[in-house]
C-alpha cells in the first residue's frame, strides 16, 4: 500500500455526520480476522482507522513520525479541515520545513478509535445492527488507542516509529506507546501531558458530560436517529473545558474585564464582558465540528488513563529498560497539566534508565499553548528531533 | 424595633420558594417612602430584607457585627437552615465564644438583594404585577447589596458597625462598606476576596448561567409559573462552581483517583470515581435549596464588582483617609481569589495610609477553606477582633 498526500475538499457542515462512516482521508479497514481486543474485553470488529499521511516513507522505512492528536483534534493535522476549512490544526509544528518535516519525515496522524471524524466511534454505523453505534459503543481506554494505531503502522508497513508526537491526549498516546511498544519506538515527544488525570481533571470531565446529558436534545445519545442535537449541553462543555486550556493571565491579557462593542455594563445578561462572547463562540462553533457522545467516549478515556496502575503502581516499571530518546515538554501556566506531572514523568523515566530531557518553557498561554506559536517550544521540539535524526542515521534535509 | 433571636422551623423542600416571599427570619419591610437606588437607575421599592440576629445590642450601640455571605450563602449563618435543616453555615466563626462571639456581640446577617431566601430578588412577587420578578427583576449589584444593608441597620438604630466580616462575595461586600461607608466601619474582616472579578472568574460565572440557561425548564426564568425546574442546568451550574471552591491538592486528598464502591473501573458512564459521585451529590443537593435565577442575579453583580473602576481606576483612592482597620485574609490554595490579588487590595489600603493587616494562610483546602475549621485562620480572625474590641472600647467577655 503506497501512501499518498491525503485528498482535502469541504465538506459542509451538515455533512459531519457523514464523515464518522466515510470519511475526508485515507481510510484502514480491518475485518472480523483483525479485531480490536479493547481494554474492557471487548472485541471490535470490524472497525476502521481514518487517517492523514504526508511526506515520503524512505526506503529503509525509518523515517515514520506519528502525530497523536488531542481530546477534540483530529486526523488533519496538516491540510484544510473537510468539515471548518480551517488550516492543520498543527501547522506551527508540520509541515515542510516545520520541526516535524514533511519533507524530510513521512508523517502519519490518524483519528482516535471513538473518534468522530471517520475512526469507529459511537456515531459510526455499528454493522451488527445497521444503526449509529450511540452509547452501545464500548469504552475505550488511550490504550486501545494506541493498539489501533498499531495495527495501522503494521498495516503501512512501518514495524518502527522514528517519532511519536503529541500534546494533551495526544501526550498520553505517546507516553503509552513508548510504554507498550518500546521496541518500536525511537523517540517520543510528550507534552502537556501526564500518565495519568487528576481529581481535579476527572471533575471538570464529569462536568462537561453531565452538561452533555443534562441536554434533553442528547435523548439518551441517540441524537442522530432521532433528528436532535444536543449543542447546548456539548457547548457547555467546550466553554468549561476552554477555560482549563487557558491561563489566568492569558484570559486577563486577552480580555482583562473590557466590556465588548461598548462604554458602559447594559445591567442584564447579555454578554457584556469580551470573555463571555468569546466563550459563547467557543461554545458555539465547536458543537459544528464535533460530536457529542464522541466527547463523552474520549474524555472517559483520559479519566482511565494511568499508566503506573498497570506496572503495580510504579511508573519506572512500565519504561524499565527502555532504549526510546524522550523529551518531556511542560508549560509553566498550564494548570491542566502542570510541570509538577510532566516532572513526576521524567523523575519515573530517570529511575528507569531512560534516555529523557525535560524543557519547562515559560509562557503564560496556559494548556493551549502546545498549539500556538511559542518560539522556544517550537526550537526545542526541533533540537530534539534534528539530534535523534541524526543518531537514527537519517540524512539532513 | 427590638431584634430577637431568631426562630427556626424546618421548611420542606418543596416550600422553598415560599421562603422569597415569607422567609422563616426576621424582615425589614421598606414601602415606597424608602426605595433601593440600584446602580443600574432602577427605584427597586417596595421591597424587604430577611435577616438573622444573634445576641445584644449594647446600651452603646457600639458591637454590631454584620455579616455578609457568599455568593450561595444566606442568612442562617449561626442557626438550623429552615430548608436543608443543618446547622448555621458559619459556624466555625459565629457564636458563643467563637470569634464572632454571639454571648459579646450584636451580630446581623442578611440574605442580599437579589437573594432567594426572603430578601427581594427574582423569585419574590413583584407587587406591581402580582407575578414572579423572574427576569424582569432590575440586575443588581454589590454596592446595591450594601446600601440595602446600610438601610437595614439604619432601621436597626445602628449608626456604627463595629465590624463588618465576610468571605468571597461576603468579603467583596466587606470592602464595598468600607469604601462606601467609612465613618460606619469601625473594622473590616475580608476574606478569600478581591475588590474585582478576574477574567477567568467571570468566565466561570459565564459557564455557569449558560448552564442553567441551556436547560429548556428554565423557561425564560418563569419556571415557577410553569411548574418546571431548571435542576440539571442549575446543578451543572453548581458542579463547575464547586471544582473551582476546591484545590487540586484538597481534591486530590479526598478523592485521588479512588473508584466509587468497587475495585475494578464498569467501563461505563456510571460514577466509576468517588469525585464523580460527590460532585453529583453537590450539584442535586444544591438545587434543593438555591433558586436558578437567583444564581444567575449574584453571579453577575460579582462579575460587575470593580471598586477600582469607580475611583478613576485607582483602589487606594476608595479609602483614602479611612479609619477603619483592616485585616485581610487569603489562602495559599485558594485559585478563585488568589492571594496575589488579595496583596494588591493590601497594597491599595497601605498606598491609601490605612490600617491594615495581611494574613495568608498556608493550606491546601482551597477557597472553601475560610468555611472550614482552619485553626489558624479562626485564631487570626479571633486576634484580630479582640484587638479591635479593645481598642473599641468594648469590654472583654
Amino acid at each position: 500500500m503506497s501512501p499518498t498526500q491525503s485528498k482535502s475538499r469541504k465538506v459542509k457542515t451538515g455533512e459531519r455526520a457523514h464523515e464518522a462512516d466515510h470519511p475526508t482521508s485515507l481510510l484502514a479497514v480491518f475485518g472480523a480476522d483483525k479485531p480490536l481486543r479493547l481494554d474492557s474485553g471487548v472485541d471490535l470488529s470490524p472497525f476502521q482507522i481514518a487517517y492523514q499521511a504526508y511526506g515520503k516513507l524512505n526506503a529503509d522505512r525509518s523515517n515514520a513520525i506519528l502525530i497523536c492528536h488531542a481530546l477534540t483534534g483530529d486526523q488533519h493535522v496538516a491540510n484544510e479541515h473537510p468539515v471548518t476549512g480551517k488550516s492543520g490544526w498543527w501547522d506551527t509544528m508540520v509541515g515542510p520545513g516545520k520541526p516535524v518535516d514533511t519533507d524530510r519525515y513521512f508523517v502519519v496522524c490518524s483519528n482516535v478509535v471513538g473518534g468522530c471524524m471517520g475512526s469507529t466511534g459511537p456515531s459510526s454505523t455499528n454493522p451488527a445492527t445497521g444503526k449509529l453505534w450511540g452509547l452501545d459503543f464500548p469504552v475505550i481506554t488511550i490504550p486501545d488507542m494506541v493498539r489501533a494505531q498499531a495495527m495501522l503502522l503494521d498495516r503501512l508497513g512501518i514495524e518502527k516509529l522514528f517519532a511519536v508526537v503529541g500534546g494533551s491526549m495526544g501526550g498520553m498516546q505517546a507516553l503509552q506507546w513508548a510504554a507498550a511498544y518500546p521496541e518500536r519506538v525511537y523517540s517520543a515527544l510528550p507534552i502537556a501531558c501526564s500518565t495519568r488525570h487528576s481529581a481535579q481533571n476527572i471533575a471538570f470531565h464529569e462536568l462537561g458530560r453531565q452538561a452533555v446529558m443534562a441536554d434533553p436534545d442528547w435523548r439518551g445519545g441517540r441524537y442522530f436517529e432521532e433528528g436532535t442535537h444536543p449543542q447546548r449541553g456539548l457547548g457547555v462543555a467546550r466553554m468549561a473545558a476552554h477555560i482549563t486550556y487557558l491561563s489566568d493571565a492569558a484570559l486577563h491579557r486577552k480580555f482583562g474585564r473590557r466590556l465588548q462593542d461598548r462604554a458602559v455594563p447594559t445591567f442584564s445578561f447579555d454578554a457584556d464582558f469580551e470573555v463571555e462572547s468569546y466563550l459563547r463562540h467557543q461554545g458555539s462553533s465547536f458543537v459544528e465540528r464535533f460530536d457529542a457522545n464522541s466527547y463523552l467516549y474520549l474524555t472517559r478515556a483520559m479519566d482511565y488513563f494511568d499508566i503506573a496502575a498497570d506496572h503495580r503502581g510504579v511508573l519506572a516499571e512500565a519504561y524499565r529498560g527502555t532504549r526510546t530518546r524522550f523529551c518531556v515538554v511542560s508549560f509553566t501556566s498550564d494548570w491542566l497539566f502542570p510541570t509538577s506531572e510532566s516532572r513526576a514523568v521524567v523523575h519515573a523515566l530517570n529511575a528507569s534508565g531512560a534516555r529523557v530531557s525535560f524543557a519547562e518553557i515559560e509562557t503564560d498561554r496556559g494548556h493551549d499553548a502546545f498549539l500556538l506559536d511559542v518560539p522556544e517550544f517550537i526550537d526545542i521540539a526541533r533540537a530534539f528531533l534534528e539530534s535523534a535524526a541524526s543518531s537514527h542515521g537519517l540524512a539532513g534535509a
